[in-house]
């Protein structure tokens, strides 16, 4: 059977402002030093596994230009523009459809399109073991995070004692749980049964579509018409009447936690999900300061800092633990201690009609 | 006898970079929210004491454009443009031997043009008494500022008991003393003997020019020669051939450690010299979180912050005790507990030649 991947590329990633803007969110950003986007990451580390004809990248329709400029080898019909923002349940029932209506059947590697992976020929080991569990039956495969450390960021995945027929690295899942407390985390970690939810899963479209039609029937209803219109002249009319009428869903609350046959593949592979600005000091090679630092940068003193310089001078003297970002029009300059507030700005400036800035 | 002011309007002010630049120093700069800059203060408080036409300017050739600008009332003949940086003995005898010429004899004020002064009444009422010892035999006067904190940054006046004849608030001046260390400023301020050497001189003509003939006498007969040819087709071409002849001496070293007759009229009048950008939140009103914010700024949970926005965004996340300057080509990042080091960002911009930015 043949393997596809989905990458999901609809998000918009205020986190990273002032580089990231609705205009050009995270997974279209590079925020490395090789100067490719993270999307252009995630793609070319499939491609052991997967031919770029057989990769769809969902999105919003105000990115696909985005898409087709970052990855030109992807075909253009496999670029899926959603017409609206609808979480990921809808995004996932839309490509399940368009890849039963293209192949009859075919396994899906459903990915997020702005992680990082620091091991890539593990990180296709443990697919590749996911692709064995997801073949199986009905059932649905997710890659759960070997977690390093009691983060209160991510939701866990509780995995039990059984494994799957096909795959002894593969365990069934019991539950998901959201974003624990700092003490709960610690219980997680220190239990052996929880993983990261990386956001990672695996399965048969035909799989997915049967778990939308049991727990989701009416996405799965319109997405079935999606798929029926796909090549001909009403897609775009069924497309935007259909799926803007869906509700905002994730597929972790609209179908795993409900669905049976979930098997976890636990991954140690470098993951990061680059969950913000302190994530590049992490991605990236610190100096002796312990700085990172790029672009039109002078630093005097300086410890503990990420300075990404833009077009003009930026000059640091004598500060620590802080994060700059310069762009053409904006500059940021942030407490690494306070990096979940960079949305407050954002909420500021949609405040003050800067939608320009946003 | 007619009270004239001479400004000495020729430092360069690296200490505001990035505002302050070679082609426009910190005298030429405004920073207070009105808008007036430090020159144009400086001209504007000694409006009670002496008429415009009797204020005169010595600068560098490369601001005499910037002074015509920002002082339209000051008489052209008035700027005096130094064709090099001497320090203050030779710009002091250049403008002496011009007024000489001028007026016969007259009472100079010789100040600095990048001072601040909170309580300009006192400042001219201090001034005053200086002018009346000032008028009596040689006398040199010199203000000296009344320490709040043993500041390690100043020059210090240390004087006796003895009080001019015509002036019983003028000290005569034992000694002037260089910067002295924190244990040794401690002990000046205990002995309440100690003033800071504010820079601001009160003498005739004459008297100062006696003084230059005894003990700077190469440059008194340079500046005679200038002064003779002040109205004449020749005066540039003595003007260059005597000046740059000049070695570069300061009048406390050359004249005023020297010479006799030298009383000090303490004041007290919120004198600032607004050394660094540490001053700015001095100079001006903060906010409840202790913050001085002026331009295109967002602040979110910001403290102890001085931000100067310029055209871009400039957003502030969470930081405490920086100042963050914006310019249209550099923005400056700085720990307040190193504003000493901007100095080695133009070293490091003079290195690698990027001289458009200093």
């Amino acid at each position: 059977m043949k393997t596809t991947a989905v990458i999901m590329a609809g998000g918009r990633g205020e986190r990273f402002w002032p580089k990231s803007r609705n205009s050009r969110p995270k997974q279209f950003l590079s925020l490395t030093k090789d100067g490719e986007t993270m999307i252009q990451k995630t793609v070319k580390r499939l491609l052991p596994l997967v031919d770029m004809e057989d990769i769809f990248v969902v999105t919003n329709s105000a990115y696909t230009g985005l898409v087709c400029d970052q990855l030109p080898g992807i075909p253009k019909e496999n670029i899926l523009a959603e017409p609206c923002a609808r979480n990921t349940a809808p995004c996932i029932a839309f490509a399940s459809a368009i890849i039963q209506k293209k192949y009859g059947d075919a396994v899906m590697l459903v990915l997020p399109s702005d992680h990082l992976i620091g091991y890539e020929d593990l990180y296709i080991n443990t697919l590749k073991k996911a692709i064995s569990v997801g073949l199986e039956g009905e059932n649905l495969a997710t890659i759960g995070i070997t977690p390093d450390y009691p983060e209160t960021g991510y939701g866990y995945i509780n995995f039990g004692s059984e494994t799957s027929a096909v795959e002894s690295d593969a365990y069934k899942v019991e539950r998901f749980v959201e974003k624990p407390d700092l003490e709960t985390a610690k219980e997680y970690l220190a239990s052996g049964k929880y993983l990261w939810n990386s956001g990672m899963f695996v399965w048969k479209a035909s799989s997915i579509l049967a778990n939308l039609e049991r727990f989701m029937p009416d996405i799965y209803e319109g997405a079935l018409k999606i798929g029926a219109s796909y090549g001909t002249e009403s897609f775009n009319e069924t497309l935007v009447k259909e799926f803007t009428a869906f509700r905002s869903e994730s597929v972790d609350f609209g179908i795993m936690e409900k669905a049976d046959n979930i098997y976890t593949i636990p991954g140690s592979f470098g993951w990061d999900d680059v969950g913000n600005w302190l994530a590049v000091e992490r991605i990236n090679e610190t100096d002796s300061d312990n700085n990172y630092i790029e672009g039109n940068v002078i630093s005097i003193g300086t410890q503990r800092a990420t300075v990404c310089g833009g077009k003009r001078l930026v000059a640091v003297v004598g500060v620590e633990d802080i994060i700059i970002v310069d762009t053409d029009d904006a500059v940021l300059i942030c407490s690494k201690n306070n990096t979940q507030d960079v949305k407050k700005v954002i909420a500021q400036l949609n405040q003050q009609g800067c939608t320009d800035l946003v």
